[in-house]
């Protein structure tokens, strides 16, 4: 039986550039679909930035209507206030996912990272290389959006190694 | 000339509670209008939880219809996994003014502190006593939601500073 193709966003957040990236799976087979980055100015108060975040996300996820959404866990172990600001962009993050009706994963980097160049190490160089192996017409405009890429690939083999467990199991 | 009154919304925020309180503020009037505290369940997912606390402040912007919003600028120096938690439900505190078109306003805890008490430091039984002080029909049902009336009131000193030094300047 031939599997309905599931549309996967992921995102890699940032406040002052949130990265996204939209693909197709279907059985083995992976598509992509769309790349972008969302920007917030500087010059705003945090809360309008926030907002410029959440709506730009809603615009990306009612034009691809993707089916799940993956975002990356990541850690700032800089400084409390960097980490502060990362947190509050990746509320919003897993928030529009949430509120389009959408399963939001989260994957460490090292999770990302093994799923894409098979360890769990590598460098940033290195994840964008194999986004253009694994999808040779694949495109994107920042490294965010080549991380949301490989967080969206991410979440394809987990939800298949599940679905194998299932299969196994019943 | 009597000024309108002007409603404010303090939010003080948490991934398990977040507390709000409204009051209303004319010339120098200051009047207790609701509080209370946003919860998110803990067996939920991320995602779910940060919808959670969305949609509980969503239905409490609706119901009171403040005009101005101010959340607290919480530092946790605890460990980056807390406050990186942090950050995630105050991103959501806030958004939520922000879509409803209010202006936010931030607040370091010791000038929160400074409006209620007089000084920048304090226990948080002084702040809730003189938050009864200033307000004596003030209720709430947990401390963060009388933090977040003391967050309001607050807002409503230095929005009267504010207004005193264009009146000063005009």
């Amino acid at each position: 039986m031939a599997e309905a193709p599931i549309r996967v966003i992921g995102i890699d957040p940032g406040l002052r550039r949130t990265g996204w990236g939209v693909v197709e799976t279907s059985g083995n087979s992976l598509r992509f679909v769309a790349s972008g980055t969302v920007t917030s100015d500087a010059a705003n108060d945090l809360a309008t930035r926030l907002k410029e975040l959440h709506d730009g996300l809603t615009r990306i996820i009612r034009a691809y209507e993707p089916d799940e959404a993956a975002v990356e866990q990541t850690f700032v172990n800089k400084d409390a206030v960097a980490t502060l600001k990362l947190g509050q962009a990746r509320g919003i993050a897993m928030l529009v996912p949430s509120l389009a009706g959408l399963p939001v994963a989260e994957y460490a980097p090292n999770a990302v990272k093994k799923a894409v160049i098979g360890v769990g190490h590598g460098e940033k160089q290195q994840i964008h290389l194999m986004v253009k192996v694994l999808m040779p017409k694949a495109t994107f405009d920042t490294d965010d959006a080549a991380d949301a890429l490989a967080i969206a690939i991410c979440h394809t083999h987990h939800r298949q190694s599940a679905a194998a467990r299932l299969a196994f199991a019943g």
